[in-house]
């Protein structure tokens, strides 16, 4: 260096910030704000909107910076926001060193497959660390969920990926030698059947340690519905102990930090209302190789306006699915189901749970549809883990549920999870009547999908869309189709002029 | 509705909040904040990190909000980033209306896109309007440029991308029937033709208007050298007065809203580092169709470092921007030049804007080089233009510089622009020397743009590359092969670092 330094090597270097918490809540987005007059801002040259990297004794982080003129900061103050607070560890003037972050070297991999190159052998994992370590922004995530879901991955890369996203999160190991899994890939509103195979499984002394993650594009997830009948944010430890007492749980996958990757992910996918197959395939089997699956039963409901909309794209996907779980060990069997209609009555997280526990509790008005899918699932992993002999599962699986056995198994998963709990019901409902006298002759999911959204759900967990109808039943005219239940009256609002200006979500055919 | 009113028709809105002024800069990113106590974020259902639509008297805005525990603002305040307040043009105090945003449906087009279908003839209307309203967010963006990067667009797609963004900026009309342009496709550093040319031919009585833009992913682009010259941020009316009294000028495309969106995606497409084809296209003719354009000349300069890597890949580029181009009448001339080193001495704004000042005032140490490449395209400019006959372009070309009548021309520009300027020096520097004996036989011109970015350009003006060899020169060990210049110590350390580590930026062969 031939410029001479501007401050003696004893007093603190410019870089080196008093930490103060803004009381800024940003969710997951890390953000700092510092005075633009600051010496920092001047001899590093930070401007607003740019990317700088904070270190504190305890970790580091890559903040977005904001710049403010005003009495708010002192001049070596740095204002964190809460997500930049947690993860620095930081309290208030703990000192921070501020600097230029280094360019990603992995963002590179990204870009070439934008171009159409294939992921070279350490590539993905390069770029499972960056992201896990919070060192992709939004646009750089936003890149790579584009690129891997126009340029299909190939097997090689699919399995590399897989294996990436199990890396950089936590392996559960356990001293079983058979571990029942469940997935359906999503695209069904209703189709809540893993809280009733994992009851039904694990009565009958198989073990199936459930991981479920959140909605992405739908209106809830599994581990959304599950937790309004019981805490599904658990810890490893915690998670462990409800397998080792009932052989079952079904808990949040993020909150256990199996594939943390995924949820990250799963964020920013959200947004983009984008599921590429990549994602999606990584995405499931990450999670069931880092819990330690044996055996695993994957339902692939098909329809028209479902995720996967023909029988041929389904066997392609599942056998993707299954050649990628084979190259961890892991044995698949692909299950397609008839995805034209959504499943049970409720759709959204607390009117799901209310399906879920009709089944259990054997409810003369339970929804039939859900039982079915329930049991045939049920009966796949009882006969692949043995506990029924080839062509008895399905029954076995019944018998479960008509015992009560299942039922008691579900309550006792949920007192170990902490407590089995009552899903909540709506403030806010509006009945959409039938427009004309008619036969049921198709279901929109995606749209019926996008009312239970606007209504508020997966974050407002009492509202969604309760349905009066299925496929050819007949309906008269002003009779209720469906019921929009929402928690504010603003979100009631805004589902209803939707559904209003959208009268073909449900389809009725007068003449049949 | 069935639920009962929260509040009387006469009351104030929930919605309704008072607007205050953060002094929060994040540049263009608009932000709100919120109590989170507040009954609008209670009845609306907003959490922090939502989208959410502010409405004021004036202007609407999609801004990202943030939430806050803290004293900080009052229950019915609204807390604004200067970018939300500026585009709300409010007062303290003043009313600002806020809700749920309306899903944006031109983002299907581009979902659409992801999965290679063709975008539909108004589709890319609509995502232009959304894009320059300020509806689409970093996500919605990078989604967008990554798309049309991964699946390129035909011809039909890219003409309506190109008239889309020029639909939705301003377009100037002149009185004359005939208007030059020039344009360089990026990826070759210190290629600062645009001064030279605009003055040799608006100095023969042509028009030439020029608009540049600023740099995408290089450490300069035009504007950024033109800025260390003469003010370049002129509005329309403006740069009609200095067009009207000089027959050029050299000024800023945004700042004249000259296709904005353009802009927009550049500062994405910088983040990414990504350059579409598609966008490139769109992006250079947009500009010269919205600027009244009725001939060009496109330089496409080839190297394995360059933007344009083969001769073949320029040939199809060339074809592409010519089409394109007569769709909407612009006459197009493609000239392939040497792209395997940078052109002249400097790499950054202020030191490319040297190399300018040399070349006009014919100075004896100019860049020879950078002078051949702005005769050239300023001969055949003059010939498409009737100002010089066929052949004899070239000659007169020089005969301009060499006379002086170039540099009279470009200092009366500079003055009609708001007044010549005298480019700043770098406060820090460091010098590479040659790590051996040896011939000069390859340049990496993107890692000594990452080299010039490292050191601050182009938001630090002063900073960039200096070089002291081209190609084919001999060179001792020890003797200066380039040198850093930096603003600050921690840029110039930090670009020192990257050319330690890359030592074969300029490859040297002591056989040769």
């Amino acid at each position: 260096m031939t410029d001479a330094p501007e401050h003696s090597p004893d007093s603190p270097s410019p870089s080196h910030l008093r930490a103060r918490c803004m009381d800024l809540d940003t969710r997951d987005r890390p953000i700092a704000i510092l005075r633009k007059d600051s010496p920092l801002c001047r001899s590093e040259g930070f401007t607003a909107h740019a990317r700088i990297r904070l270190e504190s004794a305890h970790d580091d982080v890559i903040v977005e910076l904001f710049q403010t003129g005003s009495e708010l900061l002192a001049a070596d103050e740095i204002g964190l926001s809460t997500a930049a607070w947690g993860k620095l560890q930081v309290r208030d003037g703990d000192h921070v060193h501020a600097r230029h972050p280094r360019p990603l070297k992995s963002v590179r991999y990204v870009r070439g497959k934008v171009y159409g190159q294939p992921f070279p052998a350490d590539g993905l994992k390069e770029i499972m660390r960056d992201i896990v370590k919070g060192r992709y922004d939004e646009i750089e995530l936003a890149m790579f969920l584009t690129a891997i879901a126009a340029r299909a991955l190939d097997d090689a890369e699919l399995v590399a990926l897989t294996g990436a996203m199990v890396e950089v999160g936590e392996r559960l190991a356990w001293d079983r030698p058979v571990l029942m899994d469940k997935h359906c890939v999503g695209g069904l509103p209703g189709n809540r059947t893993t809280p009733l195979v994992v009851a039904i499984v694990a009565a009958n002394g198989l073990v199936i340690p459930k991981t479920s993650s959140r909605a992405i594009t739908s209106p809830a997830g599994t581990a959304d519905t599950m937790e309004m009948l019981a805490p599904v944010n658990l810890d490893l430890g915690s998670m462990r102990r409800v397998v080792e007492a009932e052989g079952g749980c079904v808990v949040w996958g993020g909150s256990v930090r199996l594939s943390p990757v995924d949820d990250i992910l799963i964020r920013v996918a959200r947004v983009m209302d984008l599921d590429a197959e990549a994602q999606l395939v990584a995405s499931v089997l990450s999670k069931k190789v880092a819990a330690g699956a044996t055996h695993l039963v994957l339902d692939i409901p098909v329809g028209d306006t479902a995720k996967v909309r023909s029988r041929s794209e389904a066997e392609i996907l599942g056998q993707r699915l299954e050649a990628t779980a084979g190259a961890f060990g892991l044995e698949t069997r692909t299950i397609v189901t008839d995805g034209r209609q959504p499943v049970g009555r409720g759709i959204g997280p607390a009117l799901e749970a209310h399906d879920v526990l009709a089944v259990l509790q054997n409810d003369g008005h339970q929804p039939r549809d859900l039982r079915e899918r329930a049991v045939s699932l049920a009966g796949e992993l009882l006969e692949m883990g043995g506990a029924a002999s080839p062509g008895r599962g399905r029954a076995l699986a019944m018998e479960t549920l008509e015992s009560g056995a299942a039922w008691r198994k579900f309550k006792a998963i949920c007192e170990a999870q902490g407590g089995l709990r009552t899903p909540p019901g709506a403030a806010c409902r509006e009945v959409i009547p039938a427009p004309m006298t008619g036969c049921v002759t198709h279901f929109d999911n995606r749209r019926l999908g996008r009312v239970a959204k606007l209504a508020g759900a997966p974050a407002a967990p009492a509202a969604g869309v309760e349905l009066h109808v299925h496929l050819d039943d007949r309906i008269a005219r002003g009779e209720p189709l469906y019921t929009i239940h929402a928690e504010t009256r603003g979100e009631l609002e805004y589902a209803h002029e939707f559904a209003g200006s959208n009268g073909d979500i449900i389809r009725l055919d007068p003449e049949s």
